[in-house]
């Protein structure tokens, strides 16, 4: 059974160094909990929160855009090689049961507005400040902390879980 | 020769009258530009562009998300049948060589960080205000009303397609 | 409305040149009804539909596997620009009310497989022989020459088409 | 690191008892292997191949075409959620390092193409017999067994893993 839970952690693929130990201490936080941490495959935010679940013995899956396995940084376990350049956000979104968005970038950002296009929820961290034309911010979870945004992001992931399951 | 522009234009597939006009006002100075108006093939602001794209005696292309070219509407005369969700909207952004976003979706969210992430040239009415975590707002073009949006985003345009025939 | 028929023509992206005279033959025979060319945009047999169509005044859309529309060939009116790769030949398939499959190459044969897998009528012109492993060949139409090719697939699209609008 | 060997199993998504077994055995052989199986998440072949797989321990990944993960089978560890209808077969194909098809339909024909056009090696058990116009067979390795798809599959994966990581 799908018993461990999905998580996506997205970010960019360049980061500076704080950033970086941000999204490996999300990553070891999701792994120590059992679940398998759901990313984009490449660098940056990517690779430290696989890199972090490896870390505490969790499960990485590495959803990438290229055509070919090797592109996959050193902590996936799991490279899912689909081809279809950012295309590929849109699995890496319904794949997850919660999200964990980490810092900025557009790719991101799509990623968060195509998780809550897709009722995914998002927990947000240090990322974008997205508002609508009436001013109104977005539906996402901001976190404190790499401990807020994981505790969160599994809450959430229960209640969708559940819902997989039914 | 691939002579027309091809500019797109996003936005919510349910919107208030004044929105649909706004929509359709862009599709007809696209039309009459001889600009062919790229959508996602659905309601709302979609119609209204092609609506407006096929008074103006101009061509409109449907990228629909489903399996079938019935779900296109009216006024679409080139339905492109992706059967593949959202992952439509990367398609979408990559076949425009401008892109005018009105109003607000989650989708058109995704669609405008889709087009900066791939440098598609992003023209915004009454759209998405988005900073980043600093603060910084999105590089996107503001227009104040239909007829600057198509401006800007004909001249956009121009200056990429130079690219696509170089 | 959607008034043209889409007919897909599928064939190997290099080719020998009697085998793109009959594409060419071909796209010429669907120009010359009205028809829109639906292709992957490419060389070989993509370009020689595309380039027979134009010649009889007909349109050319070409679904492009990579994020670029600068790769079309030279007689694309339409670029679709997927940056999908092979993913595109679903596009391809589902574009279509009905495809003309010429001569052979692994990628044409996903194109029969999957316009089969979804229920769009395929004519094949000197294509593959295929059968399951009982010895049954695939419930593909042959045609003698590009006319009858030409001939059944619009006779397929017109009651596929009805379908479309019903 | 990526040290299991990914090993796809496709074939028709409903099928009789005795394809049934032949493909639970096949996943039964790679799970005591130690690959993880790769396959579309649904029933018929996919379902029994991930069984037998979890009944020798082995880890099951399932790509699933549509936009919920409730939709995989029993046995699936790992499902990933595409929304992508039948593009979700190219991933299935770039995913695995070598690909076993087994017994016929549409969808598993159209996953031999893809993989002969992606340089996947593929190992046909029981499967579609396929020529092209000259009468020349596809480049299939054709196993007499399970136990000989599944060593084929292996040796194969082993010279295309050396690829991936060198």
């Amino acid at each position: 059974m799908q018993t461990k839970h999905r998580i996506g952690v997205f970010g960019p693929g360049i980061c500076p160094p704080d950033t970086y130990e941000l999204a490996r201490e999300v990553g070891f936080l999701l792994g120590r909990e059992g679940a398998i941490v759901v990313c984009g495959g490449l660098g940056g935010v990517m690779e430290a929160a696989a890199r972090g679940a490896r870390e505490a013995g969790g499960l990485t899956l590495g959803i990438l855009p290229g055509a070919s396995a090797s592109e996959a940084n050193a902590y996936i376990d799991i490279p899912v090689v689909t081809g279809m350049g950012n295309a590929r956000n849109v699995i890496n979104v319904l794949t997850s049961q919660a999200v964990i968005a980490i810092a900025g970038s557009f790719g991101t950002l799509s990623e968060i507005a195509l998780a809550l296009k897709c009722a995914v929820p998002v927990i947000g961290l240090r990322t974008w400040n997205v508002a609508d034309g009436g001013g109104e911010a977005l539906p996402i979870r901001l976190a404190a902390d790499a401990q807020e945004a994981v505790r969160e992001a599994l809450r959430a992931a229960r209640s969708v879980g559940g819902k997989d399951y039914a």
